[in-house]
């Protein structure tokens, strides 16, 4: 068990569930001295809220961050900080009708299979709800990050089938699906349109991208700056792939073709997507996450019952028609996580 | 620092490199009284060697495994196993030409901004030599695993843009790409000897299947069964990316079509590659891995010393065209450790 | 950092100081399916609380455990167990005057050291509040053992220089010293109100007694059960020296008077403690803890101030004359902790 | 499973038995660019070899440290360090009358409950001939610390009842037992003849000192540096009881007698032993470890077979008089390696 902690020196513990009193995070591990404020929370927070109808679900998270431990004077102490978001809009009622079916593509049948029971309110800890305390989290990274002058940034490259032509980073805060490109960005809300009322939902590809990065940053052989980005990205729900610079098409390349030549002033490609040998190189870090559209849809599903009896499940009330916007943020958040988190690890060598 | 140890109650710890002593792994964890002999390695190892010479490198490895600890009278004493792989075949001259050069696509550049030297024997540690202790942890893996009757098989599914339109296990031992297509295989060795032929190399796409995992393994949120496949996968040299399923192809589908409905013989269908919220639902788990092409490449290549200036490198010497069939065993003995550490860590709560 | 966790499989990371909003704890690898109340914490939260005037502080701590997550319809869901407990009664104006002095024998001068600031309003991370989350934790560890029936029982067996003549474990709950011997209990209290009267601090040693722990639990060579022990109760505060069985008599003994023997019937004496090899054999297991006398005194002392420069230092207001009865719970919960998690442990072997 | 690791930045696991091939150590975390050679080792396994036949044992053992990986061209890598020692003068024939009898006072007993097996060979991995390999990652530790100028020294405070009255760093090296003080030297030495003499065996108190070790060690609230401290003795075979500066006597004190006043030139007394909340102070350290008598005597002893029948054992060939003197070396590494470990951690943060 214990599996609900990442990071060495910058460690996190989430806990908490999407219908329980709220969730939250423990991060050890962060230096001492650095200015922590409730405030610092609320951007972050509100990008993974839903930001209007059409793109999702109407519920309203008031998302609050309370600092239950570890800031004095309002700044860190070097002993754990504790956050805590409270769950505000919980609704028991629509959810009794699920308390003996497995919904499909969701997580009740497998908790039911390990822990004996299965959250029936939503999925407990299961839920996508979890995520706000690694977007929590993440603003404390980004504090860390200050002194190194690291940027994350993340955005939708596809959804729905619609891939963003272009990257421009000033356009992405300014359309609902955080699309770097604005005229993809209007086919995707199109396309969840579509798929919204045909009771369907969408899945697509995040990209996230970290400018700066020092290079050294990385553990070999299993801490590697890679599979430490993999395991942290794959380990939000929804998450199904996970790919480095070139990714699976370098599996498609030639080694002349996928080589970065290296010349004085610097790499000439970046197919590595900024990782060498498990270590950063210096240049830009490229992470693609793929994310399967949501389950939680309104057309009629084949699944069963805790006595694995047939049954016809469909689902009403609100949801996401695809977690890829909300999800963006928090990929966001779990790349800082990382990099700030082999960032105190090197200093320990140094 | 302190990252070569991988998994929480089977537990390994890798070192070595490739032209020292040798290569070895202490494995802490493995419940006692397990037979476990010397040549239980052997098929394992030599999976791992190259087959021919038109595969790769001709370079002869007797990958004889030591048993240095933890094994009394033939069996497992429950204490840490440590296992040693001598090098035999270990040549200094061709390489002394490389003590200032950084070979692109290799580590040598990020080991040296980290650690302030590289080792120009052929990379030391950053070597694909390291992963025989990984497949030689492996072994004791599927030891652990024989009272779960759990099988773990990985292959071929593409190299140099061939892919295997069928799966056949039994002919992915009959072919040196150990590709599960016998018509795909000679595709691929075809492919093979093109690239060797203009000095270039090749990559391509792995995949593992586990057949027989018990539904419940896998510790939200952060250990989750996926998570630690994919930083297990992508811990290995030249992985540039992961899938679970249907992976990047679930980011284009709709949910009705990406859920996998529950019926009262098993799930309808596997798009969720045996995982749901990060646990194993009990349907066959698979896995891909995109290999990147061998950086060693006998072409003119960009790349600077260790001043910065630039220089011109053409690599001389023998080299694998492709990692991917080497890769093969490796991969599968990551998948198999990662599940003996789940399936150990799920006794403790049953 | 974060060093703020314990355990390996029954795992907690504490969190709180004593002045900001509580402390608590996250309880990660708790078996599912374990009824958990709030009212299960009372008595031992309870026992933490002075009794009475004379024995220490008056200082009403009504220490209420809120259970923020982890439990679902009064059952324990395998997921992280948040437990928060709010400080009441925290008075700011006295501590004042100490936000320049390292107040002797407390951690003020290594706060500063390490962090660069110290909590001046009693010790903030380093008070002695801290513990009331162990103690939490603690019940949730006699929950865990309950099917194993093991029985952890503490008390003083030494307190101002006053030693337990006999243990009857009946009287230890009926004063207010935790003391196993009722005469030695009434001299235990009258060495209180001298010391007290005179300003000053008393220590102590408490035992700790462990009934019922099943054969094989500690995990060679540095999880022995007795290492983990030790480090277990040398990380509460003022515990300066910790023994197992005989202890430091051991040192004086003979092999041949040290040895216990074995016989059909179990061990014929219990020197060892209940663990040989770092192992446990079956036979109780006993600890001992030396604690020092409470730091914060009446008398005047000398200490300097944040620039280094001479002072002199007299603490006023309310202060435990002696640590030792609230620490016996809380050395009761640690050893709970440490025998949960290894029980859970060894359940990965078998 | 998985106890045979310690350390979090400096992390070492340690392999091998007495009677298998050898004994080792991986460490893991050790900065790169530092000098190491086999020869380092010498001195220290040296000490740990019996002096003479009438302290211990007449095994010659030649402990030759093999570094199997980790350095090259003379220098660390930043990669896992392997330390082999073979064993050399292993005879089997006298052991094989153990085969079925639980010798007393050792851990043939709690190994066969919890593994179903022990090695008859003389402990096998519960045999102090684990500590070499513990001495060996100590000497890496001594190379971490040269530029932080800390200093480690240990000695036998006490042996069989004879207690050294003064602390003379010179005398040491130049007595059997490791004593600080010649004329208790020579009683230790007449205690152990008669000892042997008598077919007994003794124990005794080692104390060891770290000098200069900066403030700011230490990671409370459990990885405390004394708490690793304790761990890390306790840890080590034999060892029955650990304090930390004034220790048990600190229970017997008040505040006024036992808080150490600070003043602009130091702290003015060192009863807290150089630790304060769980933080070094940068007062020297100082570290007390009560070891049992060795059990192995000549003596007839009650013991039980493998059925639980009860027996007579004898145990005859060669054995040492006490453990005491062969320790100091191993309890002088392991407090090596915890500074060494929070010296690293205590970078992360600065």
């Amino acid at each position: 068990m214990a599996g609900n902690s990442f990071g060495k020196i910058f460690r996190m513990t989430t806990f908490g569930e999407s219908h329980g009193e709220g969730v939250g995070v423990v991060v050890d591990g962060c230096p001492p001295r650095i200015k922590l404020l409730p405030e610092d929370f609320k951007k972050d927070m509100a990008r993974r809220k839903p930001g209007t109808y059409h793109l999702g679900t109407p519920r309203k998270e008031d998302d609050q961050v309370e600092i239950l431990s570890g800031v004095f004077e309002g700044l860190t102490t070097g002993t754990p900080i504790t956050l805590f978001i409270r769950n505000r809009d919980v609704q028991s009622p629509p959810y009794e009708i699920l308390r003996d079916l497995f919904r499909p593509g969701h997580a009740d049948y497998t908790y039911f299979k390990k822990y004996g029971h299965f959250d029936f309110r939503g999925g407990g800890r299961s839920s996508a709800r979890e995520t706000a305390a690694r977007v929590a989290a993440g603003v404390v990274a980004r504090k860390v990050l200050v002194p190194a002058r690291v940027k994350v940034a993340a955005y939708t490259l596809e959804l729905g089938g619609v891939r963003a032509k272009e990257v421009d980073m000033e356009a992405v805060g300014k359309n609902p699906c955080y699309c770097p490109d604005p005229v993809a960005a209007e086919q995707m809300e199109m396309a969840l349109s579509r798929a919204r009322a045909g009771g369907d939902s969408l899945g697509g590809i995040i990209e996230v991208r970290v400018k700066g990065c020092p290079p050294g940053l990385g553990e070999p052989v299993f801490d590697k700056l890679d599979a430490d980005l993999a395991r942290a990205v794959m380990s939000v729900g929804a998450v199904k792939g996970v790919e480095i610079g070139a990714g699976f098409e370098a599996a498609r390349l030639k080694g002349s073709e996928n080589n970065d030549p290296l010349t004085p002033d610097g790499f000439g490609a970046n197919r590595s997507g900024g990782i060498l040998g498990g270590i950063s190189n210096g240049d830009e870090i490229v992470i693609r996450a793929a994310v399967k559209p949501v389950p939680s849809i309104k057309k009629e599903q084949d699944t069963i019952d805790r006595q694995g009896r047939p049954a016809k499940l469909r689902l009403e009330g609100r949801h996401d028609t695809s977690a890829v916007p909300r999800m963006v943020p928090v990929l966001e958040a779990m790349v800082r996580i990382v990099i700030a988190d082999h960032y105190l690890r090197a200093k320990a060598i140094g």
